[in-house]
């Protein structure tokens, strides 16, 4: 006998069609319930040997996903006694880095690492100015300031954003569509929360940013994975693996991690889908501020005539990601259940730190700082690409058309996470590209952002990768 | 034939053993769908009949419930279109007031009204204190602080929560059990979605806050209100109804909107309860740091040693709501869980603000604004309390021994919602008990916070109340 949350997981049927291995599905599906806490601490899994007869298949395939599990630390073996859901699941895609930190390294560094994405150039950010802005808002504390704030966002910064977005992006927001939210993640948590039961289908781009990914399966959501080619996602793959998805998961301008943009026809028919299936568009507009050649594609929101593009924008690439700030677009008639679910469940940070952020919004230092980062990363992005041309050969060196990292290109039969392991023990941060893939992975090499290494240091910090990377044991 | 989420709601029998009469049960099951997304926006709802006759009712109590449900807002009629899902709900329990505000009143008044619960007393607030420390903060903005910051709060902060907890609240948490929270919603929200499924039963005081019962209600959880009688949540009674609920939420010290502390005997009961089933327990301590007469009772939390209590504190009611922070105590085991959901779907607001608060802590400010406030509550609470007994008689002023607030008692043919919209037309901001319902009214009256009211204006305050009072149109 399986007790009920396994007999759960043995019921649901898994999917031999598709691309994704057996073995991945169930490794998925037992995730996705640690995670959501349908698995709970201590509870016992059945042997290999008996959820692969309960399930139909070979032992090996069952044993093949425990083994992953208890890599990733979600499960532990205890011997004879059985295998056991882990007391302390890792904190999915905890940032830096991608890969778990080695022993005796601190998982948050209290600086940037060379190589270590996610970060804009923290020093090149203008603090003075900022620490002024901030300084000016706390000698202005009023009884509005301290009473419960808007559950959207206070007024001003609401407008700022509408304002930025209509210049920058092409986007036409009332402030009563703008959601202020707790950067990215927190836009995601609001959106699964108040749109999505659990159980419901996703499309998320494969490979995909995996933040999002475990964002979702959190959230008790039915993961798609649906391929990115040279246009961007395959919505026709999309239609036919899930056409009831609620929700499409994209990022159009520069796709994550690969850096293709998302052609016109294919957004046109992902909004024709989105319309005819009354299901949402998630557009996750990450880093649009940074393209280096040609002019930014406008927001796929832009064309959004239907009303079905729910667009996210974060403060955290443009300004710093401790600010944990960033916005929500949403239709008009949709704003309002944001709004009151934020309220209920994830209220927003204090007004005194969202009226810092307007200020600078409206007096015009968030247009130059982002102008001032963009011409400063083309100059960091050129040295980087050239070190690692020179170090790798240029074939090996994939640049996007923007973006705030470089790709370095690995062999099918290299192991980038155990290098990138290899890279963390000498205090290097490359993410590995293997990380944004859900279910096969199609392509290995290592991410490496350029915003916080300066020009001169490119090529010395560049001859330590190839050092590590010359070394490194293999398989 | 009834279309999927319809047939859902009709399929789940309607318990006719409990006092909850069953048209409030449909009422309730509606709104939860509503407000969970599940029935959406523009959606026909079936006739009164044809419901009627699924579920085996009387039309008449189907009626009743839609009738309800279009009062509030969540449903519209089109007349012979039919009924459907209303595009805007309301959002759900706004601040203030518990009542939807009369046309032409601004919903989020800049300065507090007169009786407004919820609020500290922010005439005597240091805000130059505030400041100063702000002030202080913004001119250090570190590196590591515009970094990605630990997901569960910075480490000063949860330090200097500990040591609070340790003190005031006979408390021992470790650093790691603490997770800082966007407030007590944000708490809330947390732990919903980091521990339970949608559709967990869990336990709500009846009569019981508000907004906590809205939030659970979004998360997608059953209810299941719980009577507090003179010793607190009636254990025995939760144990009958709903024994595998997989957990409880509670405010023992000081039971809202009561006032009523859960006795021993009960307390051990709960725990006795949560130990067997693997359940748990979620205190809300929401104001334990105001009591006028004995010594506050310790916390539930600091009688749990099977490890079973979620305890969350706020910092909205003892220096403002605008901060929007808080804090979880969790067992040591399900710690890293929360801070992994915090992390992918609501992450904490930026470092800055949680150093001004940690500063304010560690160097001794919070403790003496409380001690300050307790004094400074106690005139204002007997100013009003004195004035409302000559007004309406002494037997009609309840008092409990801690809290913010006084409840003047209403007979029960009162309509107390009526008459609390009648007095925000005169600019006063009274709460009603009846919101504090799930089921069936069993008391009325009018909740006065005295926080805000300072004590020369009690009189002339609670005279302009009576006269309010005394000309309402009465049904």
């Amino acid at each position: 006998m399986i007790p009920p949350p396994l007999a759960d997981l043995a019921a649901l049927p898994l999917d031999r069609a598709t691309e994704e291995p057996v073995y991945r599905q169930l490794y998925h599906r037992v995730r996705a319930s640690v995670l959501a806490g349908t698995l709970s601490e201590g509870m016992r899994l059945p042997s290999a040997r008996s959820l692969a007869s309960q399930l139909g298949l070979a032992r090996g395939t069952v044993e093949a996903a425990y083994e992953q599990l208890a890599g990733e630390g979600y499960i532990v073996s205890h011997g004879p006694a059985g295998t056991f859901v882990a007391s302390v699941p890792i904190a999915p895609g905890s940032i830096p880095p991608a890969v778990p930190p080695a022993a005796g390294q601190p998982d948050r560094p209290a600086a940037p690492l060379p190589f270590q994405m996610g970060l804009p150039a923290l020093d090149a950010f203008p603090r003075k100015l900022w620490s002024r802005l901030a300084t000016r808002q706390a000698r202005a504390l009023s009884t509005a300031t301290m009473m419960a704030p808007d559950p959207a966002g206070i007024a001003p910064l609401r407008q700022a954003i509408g304002r930025y977005l209509a210049v920058a992006r092409g986007i036409a927001a009332a402030p009563a569509q703008i959601i202020v939210t707790a950067g990215f993640q927190g836009a995601l948590g609001l959106v699964s929360r108040a749109l999505l039961p659990a159980d419901t289908s996703v499309w998320v781009e494969e490979p995909g940013y995996y933040m999002t990914r475990n964002g979702l399966e959190a959230a008790g959501l039915r993961l798609v994975p649906v391929p990115v080619d040279e246009e961007g996602l395959d919505v026709a793959a999309g239609i036919a693996r899930a056409p009831d998805a609620r929700l499409a998961l994209v990022s159009p301008a520069h796709q994550s991690p690969l850096g293709t943009a998302l052609s016109l026809p294919r957004r046109l028919q992902l909004l024709e889908w989105a319309a005819a299936r009354d299901s949402w568009i998630f557009e996750d507009d990450y880093d649009s501020e940074f393209r280096y050649v040609g002019r930014p594609l406008p927001a796929l929101k832009s064309l959004d005539t239907g009303g079905r593009v729910l667009y996210v924008g974060s403060f955290s690439k443009t300004l710093f990601p401790g600010l944990k700030l960033g916005y929500l677009v949403a239709p008009p008639a949709l704003a309002p259940r944001l709004a009151a679910t934020a309220e209920l469940l994830q209220p927003l940070p204090a007004a005194e730190i969202q009226a810092i952020l307007a200020a600078f919004l409206a007096e015009g230092h968030f247009g130059r700082h982002v102008r001032r980062m963009r011409q400063l990363y083309a100059r960091r992005r050129a040295a980087l690409a050239t070190a690692l041309g020179h170090t790798f050969g240029p074939d090996r060196v994939a640049l996007g058309a923007g973006g705030m990292h470089v790709l370095l290109r690995m062999a099918d039969d290299e192991d980038d996470v155990m290098l990138a392991r290899a890279c963390q023990a000498a205090g290097l941060a490359p993410t590995t590209l293997s990380t944004f893939y859900a279910g096969e992975v199609k392509r290995r090499g290592l991410l490496l952002s350029f915003t916080n290494l300066p020009v001169e240091q490119a090529p010395r910090e560049v001859r330590r990768l190839a050092e590590v990377l010359a070394t490194a044991p293999r398989p």
